[in-house]
C-alpha cells in the first residue's frame, strides 16, 4: 500500500480523475469522426434548503487548471492497461490540449437556480473531456464559499475565522476550501498551508491540551504568554470565569504579556462572555477581546448577538467545512448545443435551458440588483449587466479576468447589499428575487 | 495565482497541513522541555443522528502517512516567514520525525460512540504535530465507509457502484474515498483514478449527452454498442421504454453486439424497471440486466427491492459522496494522560475516559457480539476481543497490521453480520448494543 497512501495527486494524473465514460465516450466520437462544436452549461436545478443565493467560487480557479490539462505518458500507459482504448486514440489523448472556450461567472457572484456557472463550448471531446473534474472542483469551492458568506453576514462586521480544516474532506478541501474562505470574505484561518496557499491570515490560540499537560493552569497561561506576547488564551479548561480571573492575575503581575484576547470554547457562550467581559472591564482591561468558538453555525452567531453577548470574534470549524446542512448542490453540466442546433433532454418536471446562454443583472436608478433575465448568449436588446465573461479563448485563459477573481473578496459585500434584503435572511425560505427566461430563451425552449 | 492552482500537496508541504497552533504550541513544548509522553485518544462522543454504527476507516492509511511527515526545507522556510519560530526550534522541527507508538481499530471495524478509533502515545509534541491531519484523514474515510456500508447494506447482495466523483469534495475525497468504499464493500466505481489507485474495479457506462449529440437513439446505442461489445446503454433520454424497444432492436440486427445492461437515470425506476424487464424477457433478453441510478439512497434502493422492482446494480454518486445526512463526525483528539498521569477536561455532560484504553467485544458461544467494554489498557481480567491492536511502534510501521487493513473488504460483512441485528436497520433510531466501561475505567472515571 506503501504507493498509494500519499494524498498526492500529480498534474500528470489529473485527467485521470474523472468518470470512465468520459473516456469511452470521447473514444466513440474519435472513431465516429464526431468533430463539431458543442456547448456544455454547468448549472444547478434547485436551490438546496437553507440557501437563499449560492455564491459561485472555483470557476476561474478550475479553468485555470483544466486550461493545461494533459495525459501524461504515465497516465496513457495506465489508460492502455485497462484494454478498453485503441492505441490510435491513445496517441490522440496524449497529445490533447484544451481547445475550446470557457464563459463563466466571476468568483463571489451570487447566483440563483437554473443559472450557468459556467458555459464550455469546444470540439464535444474536449467539452466532455472536462466535464467530471470541473464539476467536482467548481461545487467544493461554490459550496464552502455559500456558506461561509453566510456565517460573516451573522456575525456583521466582527471578525469570523476557520478553525475546521481537522473535518473537511481530505486534504485537497482543506487547502482549496481557504480560497472559498477568503472570496466569502472570512478574517482568517488557522489552516498553515491553506493560508499560506491562498493569501488569508493565519490565526491560532491554543488546544485544552496545552493547559492540561501542565500542573496548573495559571502557569500554563504564564508560560504561553511569555513565549508568544500579545496572544490569546483559552480560559474554559477547567471553571471559565476561573480562568479569565487568571488571566487578569497573569496581567497584574506581568503587564508586558500584553494578552490580546481570550477565547470561550464550551458551556453558555453567551452567559460566559458576558460573565468575562465585566471581569476584564473590572480590571481596566476593556482592550482584552473574547473570542467564542464550539459548535458554532450562522443561526447560533446571530443569535449570540442579538442577545448582546460581548463576543468580539468566532471560530467556526465543523459545521462551515463540510456545510453540514447543504453539503451537496445537485450541480449539472449538459450538453445544450451541438453542431449549432440545441440538444435538451426531456425530463418531466425539470427546467432544460438550450444553447449558448447569457445571465443580464436588472439595476435600478439607486444601483439595486432587481431581478435576472437569463437569455440567449446573442439575443440582443436585453438590458443589464451581462454576468458571464470570456475566461478561456482557444484554450487560452484570460490574465484579466483572473486578476479580477483574485479580487473577488472586495465586491463581494458590495455585491450582496445590492440585492433585496430577503436574500440576506437566514432562516430557511426562497428569496422573492425574480429569475426570468428572456423571450427568446422562452421561445426556443418552448420549442425543443 | 498559477502557483496555486494545482491541487498537488507534495509530501514535503504536508506536514503543513495543521492548524497554526499545534506548531506554537510544539514550540512552547520544545521551550519548556516537555517532553514526556502523552496519550492522545480519537474517538467520536455521539452516533450521528442517522447511523446506529461507524465502520472505522482511514487509520492505517493515516498511520503509513504520518509515520513518515516530515517538515522539508521548504516548509521550514515557509514557518521562518511567519515571524512566530525561533530557529532552533525549527532545526529541531526539521529534524522532526515521529517517535511515538500508534494502537488502532483496524479498518473495516464497526465502532461506537466514546470508543477510540486510535490511541497515540509519544513524547507530547510529537503527538500534537499529528493531530489536525490524523482527524481530517481518519474522519474522511470514517465517514464515507459508514454511509457506503449502509448503501451496500440496502441493496442485498445486488452490485452497488460509485458514480460520486463529481459530487465529492475535492481531489482528496474523491481518490482517497474509493478507498474507503471498497472496504465497505462496493462493488466498483466510475472514478478511474480512484479505482487505479485502490483496486477497485472501474466501470462505466454512457451519458446523456453522447445519445444527445447524434440525430437519432437508435443510431447511437448501435455506435456505441459496436465500439464497446457488452456494454450498458442508457435508455432514458428521450423515452425509457421506447429507448428499451431501440436495444432489443439492434440487438436482433445485430447479436454479436451483446448488448449486458440498460440504465435507467430518471423517471419512476421501479415502474420503469418491470417495464423494461417484460420488454426484455418478452424479447427472449433475460440475459440482459438493469441498472438503477439517480438521486438514490439507501433507503430508495430498500424501497425499491421491497416492491419487487427488478434491478440488478445501482449506481449511487450525490447522497453517498458526501454522506449527505452525516456529512460529519464530530471527532475529538483529547490528551488523556500525560507523564504518566491521567488528564482531561472538566465538561459537564461530556464524557472523557482518561489515560490509555483497550476496547473489548464479547462474544457468546454462537460467536455473536453482544455487547463492547471500554477498559484501561493494561486493565486485566476482561473478556473478548481486543480491538486496538499496536500499528506503529517507535515510529515504524507494523506490516502485518497494514496488510490487514488491506484484507478489511474480505471482513466486513462478516463482522457487522455477528452484531445484533438492529444495528443493521436503516432507519434512524439507536442500537440497544450495549458499549460498558470496565470498573477499572470506572474506577478511574470517577476520580478524575
Amino acid at each position: 500500500m506503501n504507493g498509494t497512501n500519499s494524498p498526492r495527486v500529480d498534474d500528470n494524473e489529473l485527467a485521470l480523475l474523472t468518470d470512465l465514460y468520459q473516456l469511452t465516450m470521447t473514444q466513440a466520437y474519435w472513431k465516429e469522426s464526431m468533430q463539431e462544436r458543442a456547448t456544455f452549461s454547468l448549472f444547478f436545478r434547485k436551490m438546496p434548503p437553507n440557501r437563499r443565493f449560492m455564491l459561485a467560487c472555483g470557476q476561474q480557479h478550475a479553468a485555470a487548471l483544466l486550461s493545461r490539462l494533459r495525459f501524461g505518458d504515465e497516465a496513457i500507459d495506465r489508460l492502455a492497461g485497462t484494454g478498453l482504448f485503441d492505441p490510435g486514440f491513445l496517441d490522440w489523448l496524449g497529445d490533447w490540449r484544451f481547445e475550446g472556450d470557457i464563459w463563466a461567472l466571476t468568483e463571489g457572484t451570487p447566483v440563483f437556480a437554473n443559472e450557468p456557472l459556467l458555459e464550455v463550448d469546444a470540439p464535444i471531446a474536449h467539452a466532455q473531456l472536462l466535464e467530471s473534474l470541473m464539476m467536482n472542483l467548481v461545487q467544493l469551492e461554490t459550496v464552502l464559499a455559500s456558506k461561509a458568506v453566510r456565517l460573516v453576514m451573522a456575525a456583521r462586521g466582527r471578525p469570523v475565522v476557520d478553525f475546521g480544516m481537522r473535518r473537511m474532506h481530505g486534504v485537497d478541501a482543506a487547502v482549496r476550501g481557504v480560497r472559498a474562505y477568503r472570496t466569502a470574505g472570512l478574517a482568517g484561518t488557522s489552516n498553515v498551508l491553506g493560508g499560506l496557499r491562498h493569501d488569508l491570515a493565519i490565526n491560532g490560540t491554543m488546544a485544552h491540551s496545552y493547559i492540561l499537560a501542565h500542573d496548573d493552569e495559571r502557569e500554563a497561561f504564564r508560560a504561553f504568554a511569555r513565549h508568544y506576547p500579545g496572544t490569546t488564551l483559552l480560559v474554559d479548561t477547567h471553571d471559565t470565569l476561573e480562568g479569565v480571573r487568571k488571566v487578569i492575575e497573569i496581567m497584574r503581575d506581568e503587564p508586558k504579556l500584553g494578552v490580546k484576547a481570550i477565547r470561550l470554547d464550551s458551556g453558555d457562550l453567551g452567559e460566559l462572555a458576558k460573565g468575562a467581559r465585566a471581569l476584564l472591564d473590572e480590571a481596566g482591561h476593556d482592550d482584552i477581546t473574547i473570542v467564542a468558538s464550539s459548535g458554532l453555525d450562522e443561526h447560533k452567531i446571530a443569535a449570540l448577538i442579538e442577545d448582546g453577548a460581548p463576543i468580539d470574534a468566532f471560530g467556526v470549524g465543523t459545521q462551515m467545512g463540510v456545510s453540514a446542512d447543504a453539503p451537496v448542490i445537485d450541480l449539472s453540466y449538459k450538453l445544450v448545443e451541438y453542431a449549432g442546433t440545441p440538444r435538451v433532454k426531456h425530463s418531466p418536471g425539470k427546467i432544460n435551458l438550450p444553447c449558448r446562454k447569457q445571465i443580464y443583472r436588472q439595476v435600478d436608478a439607486q444601483g439595486r440588483y432587481v431581478g435576472d433575465i437569463i437569455a440567449l448568449r446573442d439575443e440582443s436588446g436585453i438590458s443589464g449587466e451581462p454576468l458571464l465573461r470570456p475566461l478561456v479563448r482557444a484554450g487560452k485563459l484570460d490574465d484579466d479576468e483572473m486578476a479580477r477573481a483574485d479580487d473577488a473578496r472586495e465586491r463581494v459585500t458590495d455585491a450582496i447589499e445590492r440585492f433585496p434584503e430577503d436574500i440576506r435572511h437566514l432562516a430557511e425560505g426562497e428569496s422573492a428575487y425574480p429569475v426570468e427566461l428572456s423571450p427568446g430563451l422562452e421561445r426556443l425552449q418552448s420549442r425543443t
